[in-house]
């Protein structure tokens, strides 16, 4: 593993750590590496919207999870400054969704990112696209 | 209170009273009209993210959620196809979040919204804009 | 007309005639008060798309046009970000498109502004929100 | 050449040949193929905003176009229905901007196009995602 690769780990590994939400839904981060995060979460009744199916803003939530773990991948402090995503099919209850977020432009402070979330099996569900901005100060000593 | 007006807030009342989300995060259907919704939110400890401000995803959901129930209010089964927000200041734990969902176009099985949040106090937290598409069928009897 | 609007309304002014596309494309300023702008085009020939309807990115750029008179209102230089865009219906060559921009926040240096795009007799065409990023200077003397 | 990609080249060389825009602003299809275009453009003085910089309705445009020819590509009428772009850096008169349109998914009657416009030197100017939906009908016989 390269030390860009290594710290890409331990940047994105102290975020999930230190994250309530992957305590509270369950958020693995699966890989990371510079410009590059993955992450699943497997869909409980608790997400689901009244129409029954996996809600948006949980889709949303893991997306933006891994979109976090890349934009912070080279250890600087970096935030969403805004978020664009697409629904492509209903998640049901018991899916295992797997978030692949992978950087496209890195310009100055500003970053993009788009992330894929399919089922473990494969099935589209959502793109998400994402824009960065650092903020300075390192993730992890 | 006009018949639009009731049917809406039974929709959106109906969806609230199903969504596992809303129990688990606490969020509260505060008022609901044809074309409008308004939803709360108060930020906890396991709604931060790895910088110790509130996860946008959980911004989006929120967002999202008012949004679900302005895009159902005239009783059509209606999902969020497309969703974009911008994020404009952190929030903080404790922070009540207030969320207005607004049509702004319905045109045939089409429907854009705009969701301002922010927090009690009246600062902007984020502006959010969502894309719905009705699927038919009624959301309530 | 207030101080804030007249400053507004000469700094669209001045954006308006320097900009090499409103004259190719006969972009009228309508309207310019502090944080609202109004531009109107009439769709000819040469703005069609391969399918003989409007091209979905002129219609982008009229929209874009109404929200950097906006986001330039308060005569600072100001530059479009991110933007994001609906198309509803499709405009037909002669179309008098009217694209009307509101500020909806304005936090330190980022701008939201939401652009509604409309023919002259009020059908929906497009809506649009644009992220502005204030970069100094002053637009006008 | 592939039968699927013959066709992508066809169909997208029949939109560029009755695009009044194309002919407009010199928009050149470089290549298509069964989910992939790439476009190209040189910013002239017409095409800067009053900041004397490329408008970047012209560089959506230019992105917009690519994306048409890569979700038409399969020779069923395809809309955009929405778009998303972020701007990262500005592109002067006389850059040679080219745009490569990439499929991420299609489900359906859905299509999501991530396409990139850069200088021919390769500098990162926007980043557009764009939801298609298809109507129906060929392109081209």
């Amino acid at each position: 593993m390269s030390e860009a690769d290594e710290l890409a780990r331990r940047a994105a590994g102290h975020l999930n750590a230190r994250e309530g939400t992957s305590r509270a839904f369950g958020i693995a981060l699966d890989e990371a590496r510079a410009g590059y995060a993955r992450a699943s979460m497997t869909v409980r009744a608790d997400m689901l919207n009244g129409h029954a199916i996996g809600h948006g803003g949980m889709i949303f939530l893991l997306a933006d999870t891994a979109f976090a773990y890349a934009c912070n991948s080279r250890n600087v402090n970096t935030l969403a400054q805004q978020a664009s995503i697409v629904f492509l099919a209903p998640a049901k209850e018991g899916d295992r969704l797997v978030a692949e977020a992978r950087e496209q432009s890195l310009s100055g402070r500003s970053g993009v990112y788009l992330v894929r979330v399919r089922t473990q099996e494969g099935k589209d569900i959502a793109v998400f696209t994402g824009l960065s901005r650092s903020v300075g100060g390192a993730v992890v000593d």
